[in-house]
């Protein structure tokens, strides 16, 4: 069995992704050395608790993480596995295929190189606001090519494990097509809106609402630093945008005939609920114990008691309707196994549970 | 001088708008009676304290609100005129312009209607989650016809003010040209980009961060509410439209050419920036302190718990940098006149400033 050890490790670049991998993998009692060409940022980095700006010899480190931006990645990896031969070297970059492809030309091995993407990371920049547990139940790609060791391999997983991550593996070139799809799309889109407002008169500006601030929020982002991951993924960029691109054409065609745009927009909000994670479950899964409720003054109140002392957890409410009677009623959405019980104690409280 | 009174007042349909209407001009002192085509969500409203179900003589009311769907506004708005002889009538409908037009159709007098829009909302619906504190500091569009008398205008404007929202005039056409900028357009746009990823694997889909999540969420909006929205404004939403879909030609045409990205992405920021309220104010109007941060663990903490007492607001804090000496500096930005007092509380503190 190959034994992995990651201590002494360098870090290579304190911005906010690189100082909180050195953080969280000081936390994790990783002896870690800083390096920045930025030294008040290796400074601050250091002064919370990343690690240490002492050196040691090249051939002591095990592991070498390079955070610097896109376009010096590959100049950055290279110069690593010369200057330190006994590290695993990985980055933390947002595209994996053009970094590869250029350490391939430069004909090095590569076999202590494995390429990484830690998916978190912030409008901010920088390691003030840098945090260990900026990784915690995020998703983190690896991408080993056909060269990497599998003692390489090996290292980048614990890395990722160390920082409380969710790993994935992936190709370079795969991974760029999806981190294309889910996030330099929505930056370009999100910069597209964005941008469009630069032409409204600030009377029109005065009206927008917290949804137009969510849609553009992340085309705050650096523009540097951005046009650097466009560049380094431009031909498969090329090919969504022009699907976009066609998508709108057609929505403009349809503008005028309601049923287009409602299956449009129907689409869309099925595209919302195929993001994993934050939709939950589907509301097929529980049982639906539906309640009268009195027109009367604090009944809501009063009934959201009595479920609450039911002791039954109450996954959604619903407002039902009974188009033949003028009456209330709340559908109240429990695990199955609770439904008979709720039904029950509540019609001990007198309250009417329609069967 | 025009006496003003909106009580007693009646509020047709308590879905979120409704019903939190209806909650703050309770609490406002108004009386308010409920009604709604969907019984179950009247009595859910009278519940949360919106108002009672009881129905006065028709004549007794001084005001309705109408808050229906969009569809079913103008029709809605013509019967509450002919119904309530002595009330003025207005609606909180996302789009004016159409509703005026079908309102003059009929040929009624619309001397007692005033149409107005208040810019808060949610992708979620119903009375549920309605809040008397929905408008409080939130936009509030009112929408005056040469037809609409004085005491109408009042009477909207009073609505909006018992309600805490900032008040805005605008006419109907140009009130729905403003919308379909700010809100209309990201909400196709959003939809666009939510409705692609549907195409996507679901391996895809597991790198998707808070970026996506950001651009798609008010993609999850009812789509049988927003075709009513989008056909009721489609026609500045087709210019506004074409004009995206121009600019989204230009970028694919520059994808490949960094320069011209960083231009839309630069674009973009700035277009962020132009949205009022958030993004605070300019940084030229913070005074720099720059500190030298010794090399040693702990200094920053240290440093920010002498700058906490020496009693000064810090507006920003940013890392600032010495090419030619290698030395961490951090530049404290905070109100100019109490800059000179933190150079020398921090100069005494033994901390060393940049003059």
């Amino acid at each position: 069995m190959i034994q992995v050890s990651l201590s002494p490790a360098l870090v290579i670049g304190t911005g906010l992704v690189g100082a909180s991998v050195a953080q969280a993998l000081t936390r994790a009692g990783v002896e870690v050395h800083l390096s920045d060409a930025r030294y008040s940022h290796a400074v601050v980095a250091a002064s919370r608790g990343a690690g240490t700006l002492a050196e040691l010899d090249p051939g002591a480190y095990k592991l070498v993480v390079v955070a610097v931006p896109p376009a010096a990645l590959a100049s950055v990896i290279a110069e690593a596995l010369a200057t330190y031969p006994n590290a695993t070297v990985t980055d933390v970059g947002s595209v994996k295929g053009v970094v590869l492809a250029q350490l391939r030309a430069t004909g090095a091995d590569l076999a202590r190189y494995c390429g990484s993407h830690p998916m978190a990371g912030s409008q901010k920049d920088g390691p003030l606001t840098a945090s260990p547990d900026l990784f915690v139940d995020r998703t983190w790609v690896i991408t080993p090519h056909d060269t990497s060791a599998a003692q390489s391999v090996l290292s980048v997983r614990k890395l990722a494990e160390l920082c409380g991550a969710r790993l994935v593996t992936m190709a370079a070139q795969h991974h760029d097509e999806a981190v294309g799809q889910v996030s330099h799309v929505p930056q370009l889109i999100s910069a597209l809106v964005a941008g469009g407002l630069l032409d409204l008169p600030a009377e029109h500006l005065q009206l927008a609402g917290q949804g137009l601030r969510d849609v553009t929020r992340i085309a705050g982002g650096d523009p540097k630093l951005w046009r650097q991951i466009i560049a380094a993924n431009s031909g498969a960029l090329r090919v969504e945008l022009e699907e976009l691109h066609a998508d709108l054409g057609r929505l403009i065609e349809v503008i005028d005939d309601p049923d287009s745009v409602e299956s449009f927009l129907d689409r869309g909000r099925r595209g919302t609920r195929a993001l994993p994670g934050k939709h939950g479950s589907a509301p097929s899964e529980w049982a639906e114990v539906v309640i009268e409720i009195p027109d009367a003054p604090g009944a809501l109140a009063r009934l959201f008691t009595d479920i609450e002392d039911a002791g039954v957890n109450v996954e959604d409410i619903t407002i039902d309707h009974d188009p033949s009677r003028p009456v209330g009623m709340l559908g109240v959405h429990v695990d199955p196994t609770a439904a008979m019980s709720l039904t029950n104690v509540m019609t001990a409280k007198g309250w009417t549970v329609k069967p």
